[in-house]
């Protein structure tokens, strides 16, 4: 829900959750930002059928009506893309948690470790390709991954997003961050910067922090603006 | 300061400090880590001229012995490079405050940024090059410089130097970044991680952080290990 949280508030466009799963960050999306809609982009037709059945419950009507759900692969390119419904510019903003090192931790002997590594170069580029095909100019983009990722994520949006903000995200002080957000916007041109860390715990126990509690929960967004 | 202080405690090796200037970072390393030597590589006579009439003080003969200064510049070649006296294999760390982006500072019309971020680019690559032939295998790389610039730098150390650890260097809570430090091995191979970041100062006043303090003031490395 992190990555949800990296909307701004107030958002009122159409978000592209590309990688949707059953939906879930989408949903929180819209759950902040009532005038938002939302495309759920899903591979797994598994995944795809759950969130179509979350959005036909009765008690989701209202944001069924700002959802929906396209399933097909988030690297398809060109005309193939366009028809599977994700046509240039049609969105605001792209959201993205792409499975990448799942092969990682499963194994980890080194010639497994290799080949994840290039599956990873090629799954950035290709997923932030689709981003930057369907997502208009001076819209958003949000990725949430691990902070290994860092450089493949840096080189698939160079010339694409721009003016990047970097949250590291810590389990607790004094720990190495377990995820990072990272939000840019289509064709700006700003540098990079890191803002303050989130925190999600304190030194002990499992009650989230404050700030953890409010982002997590679809009461703030992440950034400031 | 902050730099010399990514070279870990109990460090006995050689360090070179790339770009010394007058060679304040270079002589940090070796007051806190007596059995430590230090290469001091500075391109500009002047900065070359202060570093050496440092080393020649009386009361700095003790450190003296254990410094010598090259006046070349970092980003020499192959033989050219050697024969300035930057040898392969002929350091166990480099320390780096690349001068980066001053075009940037000076002036922001569009064409001198693009300018300059060309030359950033080449920069990085360049003077990771050279460290990348003078360190040891399983020697150390360390270079403090703004958060926009991890993208350059990640891509200079891909496949030379790894397991880097990123660190960001805060003014005061909540603010964002105005430096990294970022740490990594040769020939080593595992990700990126994302330590706890480091904030230099309260949320008013001069004063550094205690843990800030300790690091500018040579009484820590920055890094845990």
């Amino acid at each position: 829900m992190l990555l949800a949280a990296a909307v701004p508030d107030g958002f009122e466009g159409r978000v592209a959750d590309l990688g949707a799963g059953a939906g879930a960050a989408g949903f929180a999306v819209l759950s902040r930002c009532r005038k938002a809609v939302a495309l759920l982009v899903e591979r797994e037709a598994d995944m795809a059928s759950f969130a179509r059945a979350t959005l036909a419950l009765p008690e989701n009507i209202a944001m069924g009506n700002r959802a929906s759900v396209i399933e097909t692969d988030v690297t398809l390119r060109g005309k193939a893309r366009m028809a599977a419904g994700l046509g240039d510019n049609c969105c605001d903003f792209a959201i993205m948690n792409p499975p990448y090192n799942d092969a990682v931790d499963r194994s980890s002997p080194d010639a497994l470790r290799r080949a994840a590594h290039v599956m990873t170069d090629g799954l950035f580029e290709d997923w932030v390709r689709t981003a930057t095909a369907i997502v208009r100019p001076r819209g958003g983009l949000a990725i949430i991954a691990r902070p290994g990722s860092i450089g493949d994520m840096l080189a698939a949006i160079e010339g694409r997003f721009g003016s990047a903000e970097l949250m590291p995200i810590h389990p607790r002080p004094g720990k190495a961050a377990i995820r990072i957000v990272l939000r840019a916007w289509r064709g700006q041109r700003g540098a990079l910067s890191i803002g303050p860390p989130l925190t999600l715990h304190g030194e002990t126990g499992n009650a989230f922090t404050p700030e953890a509690d409010a982002a997590v929960n679809g009461e703030r967004a992440l950034y400031p603006q």
